[in-house]
């Protein structure tokens, strides 16, 4: 790692010895300066130019870095410099080379199978770059009128490609919106419910609310939920098993809300995952549904990471009987190459989010929702004024790959999982822990009986993980914990993976379990009869 | 407006009359073209350039376009395309130029006096670029080390360059982090605040909970109450009166705290602003603390405006006593040259907002902060667990215009309103309804009194303001209803904004006030002796 360039004027005490006397220092820009579009130019090509080099070196960078906590605080200045240094724009891009991008996690890398992917396209990338160069702030119709009216287009064109209902559109009486994440999405669909549900049982008993999940839930919900008031009690994560493949059991559900309600608790809401973090588990959304309607509870499907699959017809099973959820949301930035942030929440009732999350207005200008027009005033359903234009990002994603595009980089990611998985089946070894339902393959060396059983494979399993994240060049891969086996995940979806990168990767995997179980002298041949 | 150029393949009905057969359709790309660091760089440049002419064009837009709701959505098709057409993304590209643009209201002109800004630089905007390519997410330190270390570091930088004390800083064993928008903020605040209450009353008493602010106070403060549970009832919003300046009365807190505890409630939390929405009025932050803090309630400091002018140490005393508060926020893409978005939070002590707002460990990767290492996982900071990586764009901004040039930054849009301020004061017509504090200029034409007083005033700049806004080439400009009173507001805050602009926009609004004026027989010779 080269050297850092800072040796900027600092307010503060010199760090690592770079003294610069305050006068030497470039005199700040000029205001006319900072939004030139000559200097915007010459900057601009720079910073593409460093981003495709990027692209080009990713496959060379080890996808986690091997640092140390404190590592990138150690080298910095304690203060932001008073003056720019000379160049400060290629110094800084300089640093950002030489200093950011060896500490930091590489979700770009064809290599990275750690989370699921942080999803990046040309059109993706650029989208955000002219979002941000426009830099508009859509909070009402009148704040940017194009603005708005491109988020209610973009995003019955992304429901339409998904395969959802059309009630849930604005086509079809509902009506969508891009928000940052999933937990946005989740918190407002909550509030929404929450605010329904008091105004007939009265506001006084939110105490009584109790919602419902899996134990395979995101802890976004759990978070959402806490967030919006529900009482920690009253949030039940209920237990599924690998029969069931982690799916939320309908006739779990149906115990759990009963014995609720007599006890004198109020259902409310149900999330119900679509894809879990963890194994990718579908829940049953058609009998779960019918379950929550029994008690008037809202269901929200929460689909952040395989909703992008939605986008092949041959998935369309997995939301079997959709039409009857409230609310439903997925992670365009995840799977469906429109880089970080772009979460899609639609609902069947507007009108729950405006009275739930609706302002008055601050200070007037003319609002043509307001005026009963047919367009919308976005602040009013979400958790945030400010907003981010997402919607020119994903309408320049949608338009430049299409839907046959977008579902060719789906199919060409199930393609290659499939690939690594049929790998793992090969090996006698290892065991596929979950059947793979979209690209993430769940496996694990198999449980060695005679040496102990299930605790001595997880803690086997766990040392491989290590092993195979440590070899630096290799593949970078995490775990999950489900039923009380550890397994390892690995995730497909960034763009760059081809299926070679599977292959290099099932490499590494094999030999750092050969050597492992060398280590640990076990031999499968004699253990796994 | 050009026609759209959205002649490609739809999935639905052609619209617009343009019907292209299915086979003229471009093959989708292969999937390892997506990210093809050559089609980045040829189509990367492409949108800088486009930027660059955007910016070069700015003065030529409208600042808010003459548009009715729906122009857009019936010009562009119900569908997504199946395939993309031939050269899709400068077809695209012209679509913006031609389509979206022209409907767009441009927050970056120099003639936007209606909100405070969404404020653009160079390093601001290539900032964001950069990013979005780098694309990662720094959920936790182990999901990307430098992310989270390099946002550690910047928010300090940018706490001592506002000259915020250390107790609210890593430095000084408090913490920040980077957020969306100050609704963000307050909720993790107020979460934490809730939290800490319930776990000294009992978390059923969730209702008892009173928050309190002024009148003026921003709408995200109460959003965010009302997300987070608090009832609809025990919302204080204490009235404010021109002879304070519409800033809150300590004297009138501690009435509302008390009245509320002799009532059985419970005081949780104050949002006290420095720079409200309509007039940028302070609230005392020192004697406010003292009320707040004979409850144990949290205080809150919202600065998303004014805290920019922070940057400034001859503002330094319009945060007076802000040692006693809990937390405090600002919005960096406000005024700061931080591009959309860039909310700065810190809290005095981060680990309430861990407890309220943490997670437990999802899917298992080796984990810095869970370990008791010096480094924090910024998803147990904020509602989300998705983050985007904002603080290399503000390392870059600090690093690029250093203090110095924030500071003239800063006060070259102050030195614009004052000057703006005094050709108000030149024009015995009009007054000056609050004195100009930031850039924020308030004014109105006089009350005839003899018309009809203060109603008649109202009516009459509010016509005013139609007109000024009607015109086209001119200025763009907002309002507020403060104390009974209908006064104009002009932000000076857009990076583009010369002396110049605020000179023509004076002409505009003197010349729609004479044309009113002529037009409704008012003399103020005669009516305002």
């Amino acid at each position: 790692m080269a050297p850092p360039s800072h040796c900027y004027i600092s307010n503060g005490a010199p760090q690592n010895g770079v003294v610069v006397p305050m006068e030497t220092g470039t005199l700040p820009p000029q205001d006319s300066h900072l939004l030139d579009p000559d200097e915007f130019r010459r900057q601009g090509h720079q910073v593409i130019d460093f981003i495709a080099d990027y692209y080009a070196r990713m496959g060379e960078y080890p996808v986690h870095p091997s640092v140390n906590p404190g590592f990138l605080r150690r080298e910095l200045p304690a203060d932001a410099p008073s003056r720019p240094e000379r160049d400060a724009f290629d110094a800084a891009l300089r640093d950002v080379r030489d200093l950011i991008l060896p500490g930091l996690t590489h979700w770009q890398s064809p290599r990275h199978f750690a989370h699921f992917p942080a999803s990046s396209s040309t059109v993706g990338a650029l989208g955000e770059a002219l979002t941000a160069g426009i830099n508009i702030v859509p909070f009402t119709w009148a704040a940017s009128p194009a603005a708005t009216e491109l988020e209610m287009v973009v995003v019955d064109w992304l429901g339409k490609a998904l395969h959802l209902p059309e009630r849930l559109m604005f086509c079809g009486g509902g009506g969508g919106t891009l928000l940052g994440t999933t937990c946005e999405a989740i918190l407002c669909a909550l509030v929404a419910a929450r605010d329904r549900k008091l105004a007939d049982i009265g506001s006084r008993r939110i105490g009584d609310l109790v919602v419902y999940c899996s134990d395979q839930t995101h802890f976004a919900f759990r978070k959402a939920a806490h967030i919006a008031g529900i009482h920690r009690d009253n949030c039940r994560e209920i237990a599924t098993c690998r029969d069931d493949v982690f799916a939320l059991s309908p006739a779990e559900l149906h115990a759990a809300t009963q014995a609720d309600v007599d006890a004198g608790l109020v259902p409310l809401f149900l999330c119900a995952t679509v894809g879990t973090t963890q194994t990718t588990a579908v829940d049953p959304i058609r009998e779960l549904s019918a379950v929550a309607a029994a008690h008037g509870a809202w269901v929200h499907v929460d689909a952040a990471y395989a909703g992008s699959a939605l986008v092949c017809p041959e998935f369309r099973h997995v939301i079997d009987g959709v039409e009857a959820v409230d609310s439903f949301s997925m992670n365009a930035h995840k799977w469906l190459l429109a880089n970080t942030d772009c979460c899609a929440l639609w609902v069947r009732k507007p009108s729950l989010l405006v009275a739930a999350l609706g302002t008055e207005q601050e200070y007037i200008l003319k609002d043509a929702a307001a005026e009963g027009h047919d367009v919308v005033d976005y602040k009013d359903w979400s958790v945030t004024l400010t907003r981010r234009f997402r919607a020119l990002k994903l309408w320049l994603v949608l338009r430049c790959y299409g839907v046959e595009g977008l579902r060719a980089h789906v199919r060409s990611h199930l393609r290659i999982a499939a690939s690594f998985e049929s790998m793992v089946r090969a090996d006698a070894r290892f065991e596929v822990t979950v059947a793979t339902q979209f690209a993430l393959v769940c496996f694990r060396l198999r449980s060695p009986e005679k040496l102990g059983g299930e605790k001595t494979a997880n803690e086997l399993n766990r040392r491989l993980l290590e092993e195979v994240n440590s070899t630096g060049s290799g593949p970078y891969m995490s775990s999950a914990m489900v039923g009380g086996i550890y397994m390892l995940r690995c995730a497909v979806g960034s763009t760059l993976t081809e299926e070679r990168h599977v292959r290099e990767a099932w490499k590494v995997v094999q030999d750092q379990a050969a050597s492992l179980l060398r280590k640990m002298e076990i031999n499968y041949s004699v253990v796994a009869e």
